[in-house]
């Protein structure tokens, strides 16, 4: 069912990144459902988690240990989200890092737990700790291809990216020697939150020689331009994670400020990895036929722009004429108009499938054709534009549509 | 599909209302497709109308004429929503006013006018205006059945309701006398916005005889308690209309303040009728095989219970568990949690399906077991009880499931 997903076969290596996999058996048996990140000393962390209030163990863990630095390992299990367990779960997620802790001779707060899966049920302890030296035994620089499918839950395909990027000239080298990064990363999710599984996981990893500060502005500004503009159904997970690992390997100089000269190329080449694997989850989403770009221009400010896209974006009638290819305007712009936008005025609405111009001032555009609409709606891939005329704000988020498939997954997951 | 919607076939007539009913062949030829209800003079009229920012034309003109009081008709169209149709709808719901004014002898802004049908279309002026004699002709008080019907559009059933109810003594006359009241009324809409036709619409009337003020108060609090409370899938039409008429025809004194000793059963009189019919319009709804009440308990203020109860309400994933009949608690939970309240605290949470507990402080209920959960959720009709732990505010919101005949409906109405 994914909409225009290709799986990458080949990953780059990232200088500083080894990567264990083990089978665990924590759902089902002779399945990687472990996987553990190595990071080299020196490595920067930066994450991004769920906002939802009730974020489970490992993520409360995670956020802890974060905070701390100087993280050396990242383990990742499948079959068990950690979530709702109580007080249990927290103890069971500072026991995986302490264990991981043990025979890494790294201290527990160096380590950041993940979980995805089933919501509460108490993790299966023995199974996960028993499984953390097979991952350990096995770390390697190129098990990115196993890793991408070591993360998946309902997935239909693993998601990953890969680049190699040569910056301008850095300051610290002559201006002739380029410096070259790697960016390496992987994700996983098919809908905001699974049917009883749940999570959104992404691990975006590259050598270049970031400093912290910069790393964490870094990691909230791409995630708010990729990870936290894409919606399934508007359920957001109490796991989801975004993680950037900068491992400071590449023969660069540090790059510590936005005023330096490589920061755009840096900047882009981690946006587009941001970018690819977040799309990834959309394109893959719980009964998706349709990949969708929802486009607000012309609003006064940020969050008015958010409003409407997001209220377009989960409109299930709007999604059921997606599915449909039904060029349905009227429920485009009934969404708009719900969308608690204060003082929008109906008659400077224009919206746009594509390059089509279907609305005009708030009613039908007279250059507007069934057949011209319909061309649009068939596509796998639409952007819809929708112009408020009242600023030079945009803001851009990406969906699918609802199809009855959507249904059958969430409805029959558990039958 | 209607789950525990009956259908009225006896209604009260009430004093001061007549109906007239014609075939305007409007979409559809040899089907009622316009109602005229007629209003003695010195009715009282108020009004809850769509809080869309793209309210349709006859929404504005409605609005605009209550403001200035003395209605003595509503004239309702199905077949055609005139919304999104620019000047030429609005000159139409103004024309269509002047016509009727012009035929039945009072002003133009002594009338109402609703429609409900497709967006986006011009109104067939002429059809409509060539059925308004028609309908005129046969006014009569005993017309509600054929009203009901006639107001439809995706309804699979009408939806109607019809009391008398004896009050308390009045203040004017002997205290063994009591007034006796009457309250009739129908309402239509099965999607807050239907597929491509829009609108709820409610007419609640009583020959009680309640001061203006006093009505308009009454209007808002009870639709605040039913129309406002129900959702089918988030989306608000753009014709949404509930009007309440008191015909002040009943042989009582006015009641003009919440202090009238008879104020308790005109409210409750009145709450029944606003009660049955916003829930039939849910019990209707597109798709729907079940009944749920999300009830709200412990909340530290009414927006936030507003806020959890509607968040869970149109989560998708709670939706399709219903349809599954899965008492999926996790989806419930993770819902609850991203209501977006602030500093809720999980261990405080508590949730029932019915009387069943099935999560305790945060975490699944010891006592629960799937085969309880189970065969609550296996019923028509489910209360979903969240408890916050914050405060003592309560409140209730009432909603479908989200089923394949949703997606159907909606996906495949325009093919």
């Amino acid at each position: 069912m994914a909409v225009g997903l290709e799986v990458l076969k080949h990953y780059h290596p990232v200088n500083g990144v080894n990567i264990g996999i083990a089978q665990a058996g924590i759902k089902y048996a002779a399945r990687n459902d472990l996987v553990i990140f190595e990071l080299a000393e020196g490595s920067r962390v930066s994450g991004v988690f769920t906002l939802n209030a009730f974020c489970a163990a490992p993520v409360q863990v995670a956020k802890k240990h974060l905070a701390e630095g100087n993280i050396r390992y990242l383990v990742i299990n499948t079959g068990n989200a950690n979530a709702g367990t109580g007080p249990q779960g927290l103890a069971d997620a500072l026991e995986t890092c302490t264990q991981l802790a043990y025979l890494t001779e790294v201290d527990a707060q160096q380590i950041l737990p993940f979980s995805t899966g089933v919501i509460g049920e108490p993790l299966p302890m023995n199974k996960l700790l028993a499984a953390l030296p097979k991952a350990l035994e096995v770390l390697n620089d190129n098990a990115w291809v196993s890793a991408a499918e070591g993360i998946m839950t309902t997935d239909t395909l693993p998601k990953g990216y890969s680049q190699q990027v040569e910056l301008p000239a850095g300051a610290a080298k002559k201006p002739e020697e380029k410096d070259v990064i790697t960016v390496s990363g992987i994700s996983k999710g098919a809908g905001m939150i699974m049917p009883n599984m749940a999570t959104m996981l992404a691990y975006v990893t590259t050598d270049a020689v970031i400093a912290q500060p910069l790393l964490d502005t870094l990691c909230k500004e791409l995630a708010d331009k990729s990870f936290n503009r894409v919606t399934i159904d508007g359920d957001t997970s109490t796991n989801d994670s975004c993680i950037l690992v900068a491992t400071a390997k590449a023969d660069m100089a540090e790059i510590s400020s936005k005023e330096d000269p490589r920061y755009p190329a840096v900047f882009n080449a981690l946006l587009n990895a941001f970018t690819v694997l977040s799309h990834a989850i959309v394109r893959d989403g719980e009964g998706a036929t349709k990949f969708v770009t929802i486009n607000v221009e012309q609003a006064a400010n940020v969050q008015e722009a958010l409003d409407v896209a997001y209220t377009v974006a989960h409109s299930p009638l709007v999604k059921t004429a997606l599915f449909a290819s039904d060029a349905n305007w009227g429920r485009i712009l009934a969404a708009v108009g719900r969308a608690g936008v204060k003082e929008m005025v109906l008659e400077k609405i224009d919206i746009y499938l594509d390059e089509v111009c279907i609305v005009k001032n708030g009613a039908r555009a007279a250059s507007y054709t069934e057949e011209a609409g319909a061309a649009v709606f068939a596509q796998a891939e639409i952007t819809i534009g929708i112009h408020l005329g009242r600023g030079d704000i945009s803001e851009r988020v990406w969906t699918t549509d609802l199809s009855h498939d959507y249904v059958s997954i969430n409805a029959d997951y558990r039958s």
